[in-house]
């Protein structure tokens, strides 16, 4: 079966990481692509990666012919529009993987709270099945419209769901974040100008605040718990990846060999997570859709050591996982990508 | 059909590479993997990037049970070493492919100049098939040894062995390298601290000068020139990558529109050779098998730009596209990564 | 004045940094270099960087002569060693700055915990004076023995003590360190060699845990407070400098205005210490012996952000700067350098 | 003696480096400093590094005061603009450094030739000294307008320029440049992205062919030969260096051994030429306005390896460096920053 399918916005690097993913995917059939900036261009010849990979010609977003026939689409396009697109091809009977930030909130005011203002559609929202492939497979499957969980909240509900349904911790939560430059997009800006930014280690510009609530949220749906999360991010100079360090503060003593055995217990069938004996480093899965989590013991917290690619198991990778759920494929089709190394 | 294979050396990165590759093969079956370092660890447990492709348990080299069937064996053995277990396993009628420097001149007289030494098997340089896919194809198809090609001959190699054919050039060619640091081996050493080297550009401990005679051989061999090659190496700051500048003096005027016309014809179908409008950066194949070149004409000179992945299309990846060729798979078998990008 | 002066070991980071400072001193005369390494060749020649700043001629450690005249010795040798050189030379009346972590507890029992081991002479740790600056000024002035500040401790201590000096906090302080590659010294090994580490944020051999018995001990020392102090510490990849971002959980609201004019307040007068309206950056100190801290306030918490160079502030720099102290010269005298921008 | 000192344009790479250089200059009284971007900020605030250092209010280049006395100007321009500004200054009697490269050439026909547009006002080109200090220092004494030397024509010039003055080589000289981001400026684009070009080398947007010309132009001046230059820059991913690999067709065999004397001989009194005994790295230099010197011979060509700090030695510390020279100051005042290692 070979799905036709759209990628709305494949100029970003999300949309870029999708592209490679779905164009050596076998069931796929590419049919669409939208890029603002390369638009009536080939896209082979736009992105020079890709050479040879899709003659498709690039057009604007809202130049996609209705006589289009379409089974799927993806849409990478900024928060704020993804949904006016998301809810046009949904009324089509399209089925859709967002992968914005606008439907990953079903009810409205988590989402006002998250953004600063009022979501555009808030009757999309219920609509939305919340795609963390692992935690959700169930309701993933067959749903007509999937919002693909944040990079930052992937990295971390992974992390401490399994430990938080099963220990208790004090009510707070720290969550140091190292982040990658390509977590902040394409677009040139200062924080992102080369000669600047190689040798720094910088708080500035990381952002990532809205994923907060966004774990928040999935703490309380997955594990029933209400927590404060401090949310810290520093950007450090490497193109991919997310290391997540979460400090949980504990009431007894939990060794990490229990918490390891735990893990491996909860994600038993899970191709996609690794419970390691170290601490991960990040470029252990550089390129590839696995998360890793390392434990350690410290002072009274334990610590849980996170790590992903943003953009294949934060973003692109899971949004394939999630799509071959929803179709009922190997959830590993398309995703054998081994990590990069060196 | 499943190959039972062995690959020596998995330690280093081109052994790295290789094992990634082949653990994916669909005409693969690994059954031994050698590590001196690593011996008596399970692979995947010795490389973290690794886990779950291999269960294999490393072992010295020496200690390869008798009794194993084999089909295939890649060496990546050192340069010295890896002919020894090259003759001994040929000898029992195993098909091998050798990553190393051991086998690529026919003429013991050719490998003394480039080694400085003597060749230890004269008598098996004469059975090894120069393992340049694109130039050798139909040498290698059914061969039973084969000596993969050089990274920075297959750089230069296949960047200026159409041009030499169709053109006339003085006497000298120039190439300047800007190697990677991955092409220096995984041996901890000054010259490859992280701290000293990360934001220098220096020729020292660049190497690979042993392989100006081996681009020398292929000019002769497959163009019939003899040249002086100027070959001047300067290590970059990136992991992964070679690029090479040539330097090709004309008699008269080209235009680099006519060469892209002439090498588009010359690697027609070959699906690794991407002819490109500019020239290429080496992160444009990063990950992959391809080799990406680029021309312009300056000065009275004509500039050819190459460039490719030292461990794919320079080491692991030729090997397996070799591979294919050897066994009559289709070319680019379990060859599908697509540049990493970004 | 000049003071004829001795540096042992400046074959690593720190002492190739500290040689640099005091080169180009005015009130130092250098008449002595150690390195085990290099000793026969001259230091300009072994140094090629310093090509011009010194042609004596590096000996070993056990070969000073005793007739040399010395007013002042730098020890850079490692920890273990260096208490055995720096006795000696003390026992002649020269005044000693250590590097090493030797000496920076007054308490055997303090350094036994720290390392793990007993202190070689324990009669020497109550005769040196915690050289960091700022905070042990006064005692440093005149001080036959100095031993220098850690860097992670200066790092820490710097940020924190006026902040418990005057507000209460929680019971815990944790301390997420993101390190430099330079903080592992200038020796050779897997874990920094640049291939596999250049892509990579890690937890491995990052190291410095003995540190957070030294930043408990200033605490007590400075501040009078007894805390639990989680340190872990996360190697990023660049060159130079060390950033600690210290979580205090408070007891009651505080503004980051309030704060920093506090800081500004503590600071007024010295000379290497910024206090910045925004978390700093790691390259904003880079190649400079300041020291900057920001704040902010999130979920109940108070996040101090301080970055410095940690071959300067965090070693040579500081070093330079306790000497000044100690012999009453201007206390930024040969410590000029403009943080390099970009 | 202090000059009452202005400088235009210090909001870029060389704007900022001259500002670092001339905030601690002795003999500089620093008046006014101009940026387009930074308008009405404190100096120190708009740029952080900087903390403490100048508490000037930057303003707009077109609102200098006409009250304002000056004995000196910068100008750190871009081309075009600078000249404009230039000719308002001389006018009033102030002595000009332009860093810019709209003064380099005295001869009209050769400005529109490296530009491709003729010069704003040619009558001002005769006027300018050619500020490549080491070549041309008898005439930048007392000079009222230095037009300082083009980073890459100081790197190739002072590294070809003893040799061609004493050894009869081929027509055709080839350099090939490698070139640190910070050779490309300060406002952000695609080419400059930190994502994408981290672990890229390409030539994409390296540029600098201008000063092709302008090297043309130092070896007639300054040698008395005429030559066809291969100018091929290939960009690297460091912040800061230039290494310019230049090949010189022999007529007859050259030691490096003589070569090196030769050049001992013709830079002695230099304080920042190293002649060294290898081909140097750029490391060695960064931070600091020495040029290295290094040389091999291979295939009859004789090869040599300069590098410098573009913005040091390329730019604002050879301005200084001019400007010591003009004002009789000894040349290396101020200019005593040791390379940065690591």
């Amino acid at each position: 079966m070979k799905l036709k399918t759209a990628i709305l916005g494949v100029t970003g690097y999300v949309g870029q990481q999708l592209l490679s993913l779905l164009a050596r995917h076998p069931n796929i059939d590419l049919r669409v692509l939208t890029s603002e900036k390369f638009s009536g261009r080939r896209a082979d010849e736009a992105f020079p990666h890709l050479l040879g990979y899709s003659d498709l010609i690039l057009s604007p977003v809202s130049k996609i012919p209705d006589s289009e026939p379409l089974d799927l689409l993806f849409s990478c396009l900024p928060g704020g529009t993804s949904s006016v697109f998301v809810r046009k091809f949904l009324e089509k009977g399209v089925r859709v993987i967002d992968l914005s930030s606008d439907l990953r909130f079903s009810d409205p005011a988590d989402y006002s709270l998250a953004h600063g203002v009022a979501p555009r559609f808030p009757e999309l929202l219920s609509q939305a099945v919340y795609g963390l492939s692992e935690l959700n497979r169930e309701r993933i499957k067959n749903a007509p419209l999937i919002a693909n969980a944040g990079c930052y909240s992937t990295c971390v509900s992974l992390a401490v769901v399994p430990f938080l349904k099963e220990y208790e911790v004090e009510n707070d939560i720290i969550v140091d974040i190292k982040s990658s430059f390509s977590t902040s997009g394409r677009a040139p800006k200062p924080e992102s100008h080369y000669t600047e930014v190689k040798e720094d280690v910088s708080a500035r510009g990381a952002g990532g605040d809205d994923q907060k609530h966004e774990i928040l949220r999935v703490l309380y749906d997955f594990c029933g718990v209400k927590k404060k999360l401090l949310f810290f991010n520093t950007r450090i100079p490497v193109k991919r990846g997310i290391m997540a360090t979460s400090y949980l503060r504990l009431r007894s003593e939990i060794s990490p060999d229990e918490v390891r055995k735990l893990y491996a217990g909860f994600y038993g069938d899970d191709a996609f997570v690794r419970v390691c004996d170290e601490p991960p480093g990040m470029a252990s899965v550089s390129g590839s859709n696995y998360i890793s989590l390392g434990f350690c013991e410290r002072e009274g917290h334990f610590v849980i050591v996170s790590v992903l690619d943003n953009l294949m198991k934060g973003a692109a990778g899971q949004a394939v996982q999630n799509m071959n759920i929803v179709f009922g494929f190997p959830e590993d089709t398309g995703l054998g990508q081994v990590p990069l190394f060196p």
